[in-house]
């Protein structure tokens, strides 16, 4: 089973900033943006986690292994090197989205995104070492078949970008819904979900949904471990096998 | 009448890179993929231009007022400073959606985005200076009524992540199919477009669309000038005005 | 002649920030340092300008070619991007070492380093682009003989780096007073000088001057340009020539 | 007993590749080492360790607490990030300078730091886990006396530095020769410097040393512990200490 530690990021008071005492330079925003993003990958990648942008002002981070004491370290540097502060907050739970809702619960329960006076919010408790096993994260990796002769290759770089976006619309709802999974858009033609236990039924489902729904063909590897590197490293590998041996589903 | 001069972005024969000789691991991907476009927002911002993200590994810029050697040297430095090269093709239209089809033609017709012989081309003209005019580039700047109120400080994050996606989703086929314009979302709530001459109608046209699909509520500010920088800039104190003065719609 | 025009770039009051409300963590001020120097090497150097790290709360930048507008512009994006802000002072004049001491003064009269309420001062003027000319700036670029096959490849790599820097001591206080220009060490066995009109016979001096007082062999390329950027891509190809030639000075 | 362990970091065949097909633009070769920097400070930072620029091609980390592992996931991820990659090198001694001195030999003997075939070796052994102890590590954290006061509000910004460089470069080799220990200039006015057990005496002749030499006032806050950062976190604030009760050394 199933047990995810995930992080709700939030930077604070963002939305005010970006436009005080007047609206800041776009390239910058996009910079800062990016970077902090950049960083947060880092910081938590060099403790096994992963870190999705999501809407860049917030991000979701799965972090099972990561104590109070790495969130706090984590907060604190991006403090010391960015002209905005982060809030973060943890929850545990087999569900990936309950896991998150409570997450989101927490932090809103501290104050309003934009409320200038909460600032630095640290809540929420990891799981507790004794507690972790070896199945407490499943990572699945999805790509699209042959999305560089089908898309890039072909059509106007917008219609293929569309063609990608619509195949993962209908993927983080169906996920979401059927699944209780957080499905997240990384680059390219790749998605990797966070995923309560799915099965290889489950898997084909999804992929037939998305075939009927927007005619885009996915494939996905899957990995399960104690952390989401781990677990996301084993789901690289069985997507390599799928491509390799032609097939939809494989788990690491 | 807009004359919109785009830049398509691709990283050469990325997806193969990433799993050679085995699967990198994915932060650090995730690292360089928004580093890379953090420095092209630089180093394009630095000349006036904007650069989208869109599915990172191809990236659109609004590039009115580079001509090829600044793209030169933004390619030459990328190569310095990256273990990865990108290709740059330059295309000039009334129509954003047709000047990236142009572009995206020219790339293609130079090899497939897979072929590690096809590295660091530089293919189209830019605009050339005395055909340039204040009227160039349109910039709409698109955010969501209430966001913060009605998803981040309410509903499970990811549930508010979905509420935005679809409307982004929505407004960037209506967008493309309507108006032969290009939205990209660039974090929080917000979606900038390039656009092809849009009237007041236009845009009212698209909000109501995305209001009746999807239930979200978008205002939008528009901004025309000769380079991306100033109608962005424009398109941002519109956006203000609309949020002072409660109107959907406003031009800078 | 020479018409060198320099850039005093000052972070705001950083010794106390460093350390309130108690120290920072080493690494992120390292961080944050050598970013915010990567940063401006970029914004300054799109503009062909050259920045050098000196002591990396005080930085100094060669700036011909850069308006008060470009410097503005600098200043603001830095500050939308870091924790910390930046004064600026400009200052030409023939010698390097006067420009910078008119620089600094007028930094000094706006108010001390530490003073918490001098935050982004822009003083000084620009060479106003009437009065630009092809000689304005002179770069030398120098570098150790041999130092892989001396130092790297033989010596405790502390021990090289000793010998590297007694050579820069020496090179940067010969060229002060001798010449009145500025020298910065810039990595590896590398020294890049801002130069007043130096000849072959005073360059020769102080490379003699060097293998004197501290045994270590130099040898130089030079280049004069409208820019820094110009310049310095000449005395590099000089260098080239030093290399291949065997000879100590090379004028590019 | 300090038993220090070193790590020497160096890019592989650098020298060539900044000259290779051609001279590389100077801004571009500045913004990759600082960032490589930054990158490998919080790399290493992330894992209690410090890193110091030292030429930027050679680095030197004080590595105490990270093993083998920790050394290849470093490796790895600069590689998959930067055109370049690096070697490692770890050996661990109570005197810092024996333990650089081990760690250069050993990569010494891989081959030359511009042999093309020479790259990404990792060499020595971390200390394991049961030898380690509560003060391995002693980190002096020096600063000048009113460095602000005396010189950077004072002099020409270039005279400022020329002290500061002469404080610096008088104390490296002071502590070099009278304790086997390693000091780093870290920007402002701050050097830090990696020691094997100095005691106050000890710490008094350095600083009456380069008082004497060169006129430079320096003071002095010393930590000990298991890690760089630990260690590093208890000087700075016994050098705060020194600040408030205007003393010379201060043990924290």
């Amino acid at each position: 089973m199933t047990n995810t530690q995930l992080t709700l990021i939030q930077i604070d008071n963002y939305g005010p900033w970006t436009v005080t005492p007047e609206p800041r330079r776009e390239v910058d925003l996009q910079t800062l943006q990016s970077r902090l993003y950049a960083d947060l990958s880092q910081l938590f990648g060099n403790r096994d986690g992963y870190v999705f942008f999501t809407r860049f002002d917030n991000m979701v981070a799965v972090t099972n292994g990561l104590d109070t004491d790495s969130h706090a370290l984590i907060q604190e540097s991006i403090g010391n090197r960015y002209p905005v502060t982060i809030s973060l907050s943890v929850a545990v739970d087999p569900s990936p989205a309950s896991a998150l809702g409570v997450a989101t619960d927490q932090l809103q329960d501290a104050g309003s995104a934009q409320d200038r006076g909460r600032t630095e919010i640290l809540r929420g408790d990891a799981l507790p070492e004794p507690e972790r096993h070896e199945e407490d994260v499943q990572i699945a990796h999805f790509d699209v078949n042959n999305a560089t002769e089908k898309y890039t290759d072909r059509l106007n770089e917008f219609d293929s970008f569309i063609n990608i976006e619509q195949g993962y619309a209908e993927l983080m709802q169906y996920m979401r819904k059927a699944h209780d999974s957080l499905s997240f858009f990384v680059g390219g033609d790749n998605i990797i979900a966070v995923c309560e236990d799915v099965d290889v039924a489950g898997y084909r489902d999804a992929i037939e949904h998305v075939r009927e729904a927007v005619d885009v063909d996915l494939k996905v590897g899957v990995g399960t471990d104690r952390t989401a590197q781990a677990a996301g490293m084993a789901a690289k590998h069985a997507l390599e096998t799928c491509r390799e041996e032609n097939i939809d589903v494989v788990f690491g």
